[in-house]
């Protein structure tokens, strides 16, 4: 018998370094992942460079790697994949953008660049969509809210190029910078155009919106500006199910992560309770992901909160939120008829409080597939597994010929 | 904490095959070295191919590649870096030759390639600079003794091209050859008869040197003839520092070695007392590396004799002189800040007497590097290692990602 199916479990950010509060283990050596162990045991394990040794890799360019879409050809920014994730459609062409609410005074100085955490952004998106007018240069425009104080924002029109600067000065206690193209590409001065106008005109209607009054009478700091970053151009993704015969999903509450699914063509799933951080619903996500496998051929599943724990430099915490997802994974002991993939997307080091290029542990456990003596799922043993380091673009070969969809090259 | 510095400690050569006159062991394998072993036990360990699996590499596309040059790009033969680590500041453009000089009898034949293994050619290199004029030919030409009976040529002018044949009958008994172009491209042509010229005027102008009569006088070979090889044109190098952002030295007894350091702009740092051969000062070598890490960012330390002994074919001499390597290292476990990277450039089996493609041990040991369970530093050990097998060109990524100098590609 083969295995039919493949759930893609993405531990985001799970591998470290040694950490000297842990005894020089690492949190995914320290913790006690009974779960994660016996996929090992039963599966066979390996490293792997999500993009290559020594590279660096960033979440969207690892995902696109571990799903086949090669960086280098298809990662063109993360504001497209940003606005996808965040609910804009992105069509071949269109230029998309992250944002985020920030408060600027009456000096015009930035107060707080996550205007006050505000959480509740969809009568100020709604306000924009109905009020900002970009037709005196031809010009359509898509906005949505996202999580928090974030944003998604996208251009449609000819002739937009994607090389211009930010208006974040990336600090409190300044003024917002004009964008500017990136070189004197025509396309990129009007983009570059488009946006001051966009911020300008985003700007007055925020100014004055009623929920903005609302905070200053209760103190809060007012969304009044529109900080954007990441300009990219949307590429023209071949359709997962194209590509590899395949139908698939995404379940993840990083919108970086289900737009990069989105792109390619999986199905979103959003599961309530879910938030990318420590405090996530796993066990809802576990069960999303079950029933998913059912109508589905193929789930990417990314869990998230170790990589914060990281990014905040807390091996104790990263840690003990390994064993939490480890104890959510407990119902993926029953998959048969599914070839499982457990990795990371990149190590973030407790000690870096960023991503790392050390490569990630890897299992792959399912019906027919070779096994090794490791019986530990950490960054130590897995290197001495059977599979040795791969790169994350050999993943989805290596899973396809396991689910027997690889085409044989020569007779 | 992360480390800041990087120390490239090059074994030249160190590896080998199973040896019959050492029990089957390879001389790394049969050599007492309780420093490597403790390197490789706090480190992380690994085999690798510093070109790629099966390819056997020169010292100079070894290096190239571990610098992060990747040799398919910037390998133009070895005159170019054989020339700039004689002394010879070779612009890009400049056609660079390897010399030796050697002896011819009344007939012409060659009696001795190198002239007696002759070891201070300075008069003789300063005459030909002082006799010799290619402007017939608008060439305008530097040279250099090297060490012993070598020296190195460079040839500056307009369309010069670098296939060309050697002069050199590579037997004794035999005459010297015509230098030809490859193929009928005119700059070729035209360097293969500046060649011709530069080796007829030397030849008259040896001919009768004081030195060369006095040598007659003492029954030894006159030095009355050059050699010339290795042509090839010097190409641009993207300096180190600006490649990297490290400044960098190079300490190395071969001048092809720091020819190739002094090329990618790393200082080279003259050590007095050492040959690249066993009888080489390499306590005085540490010395100085320890002191080139106290103001640089990199040190390249290249240690050569135990390729020699593999070149002679000697099992009990490369074990012993590694022996003698591993004393000399022991200053290095006092390193911290630094990444310290330890590793073959390619393998010199006894069995050979010449370079082979067989993977290279590796251990790479510093502040956050992960370790493995392997704890000896030799080419069976070091296959079983956390870092599996990469590449020589994946190094350089590595090693700047454990210095947290490596760029996020993506977010």
């Amino acid at each position: 018998m083969t295995a039919q199916k493949i759930l893609l479990l993405v531990l985001d950010g799970i591998s470290d370094r040694p950490c000297a509060s842990l005894g020089g283990l690492t949190p995914l050596q320290a913790a006690n992942t009974p779960n994660l162990d016996r996929f090992a045991t039963e599966g066979i394990t390996g490293i792997m460079d999500t993009i290559a040794p020594g590279i660096r890799p960033g979440s969207d360019t690892a995902h696109l790697s571990l799903l086949g879409y090669p960086p280098e050809r298809y990662y063109t920014g993360r504001g497209p994949l940003e606005a996808e994730g965040s609910g804009i459609h992105m069509e071949p062409g269109m230029i998309g953008f992250r944002c985020n609410f920030a408060t600027v005074d009456e000096n015009s100085l930035i107060t707080d660049r996550r205007a006050g955490r505000i959480h509740d952004t969809a009568a100020l998106s709604a306000a924009i969509r109905e009020g900002v007018d970009l037709s005196a240069y031809e010009v359509g425009f898509r906005f949505e809210s996202g999580a928090g104080h974030r944003a998604a924002l996208a251009f449609v029109g000819d002739l937009l190029g994607d090389r211009v600067t930010s208006n974040d000065p990336k600090k409190e206690g300044a003024e917002p910078l004009p964008v500017k193209p990136i070189g004197d590409a025509p396309a990129d001065e009007k983009t570059a155009a488009v946006c001051n106008e966009f911020i300008r005109q985003s700007r007055e209607i925020l100014f004055d919106h009623p929920l903005n009054i609302e905070r200053l009478e209760q103190g809060l700091p007012p969304a009044n500006l529109l900080l954007i970053r990441g300009a990219g151009r949307m590429g023209h993704f071949e359709p997962f199910e194209e590509r590899y015969d395949l139908s698939g999903s995404v379940i993840s509450a990083a919108t970086l992560i289900s737009g990069i699914g989105m792109v390619v063509g999986l199905e979103h799933i959003p599961v309530p309770g879910t938030t990318g951080s420590v405090d996530s619903d796993l066990p809802a996500k576990v069960a999303a992901t079950l029933r998913e496998l059912e109508r589905k051929d193929f789930v990417l599943l990314n869990i998230k909160g170790a990589d914060e724990a990281g990014h905040d430099g807390k091996p104790e915490q990263k840690r003990d939120f390994i064993e939490v997802i480890d104890a959510a994974l407990e119902p993926f002991a029953a998959l048969d008829d599914t070839i499982l993939v457990i990795c990371g997307d990149h190590s973030t080091p407790c000690s870096v409080k960023d991503h790392s290029a050390d490569p990630v542990p890897l299992v792959i456990r399912g019906e027919g597939v070779r096994t090794d003596r490791n019986w530990a799922f950490d960054e130590i043993s897995c290197a001495e597994g059977g599979i040795n380091r791969i790169r994350g673009l050999d993943l989805m070969p290596i899973v396809l010929d396991l689910i027997n969809k690889a085409h044989k090259y020569g007779a």
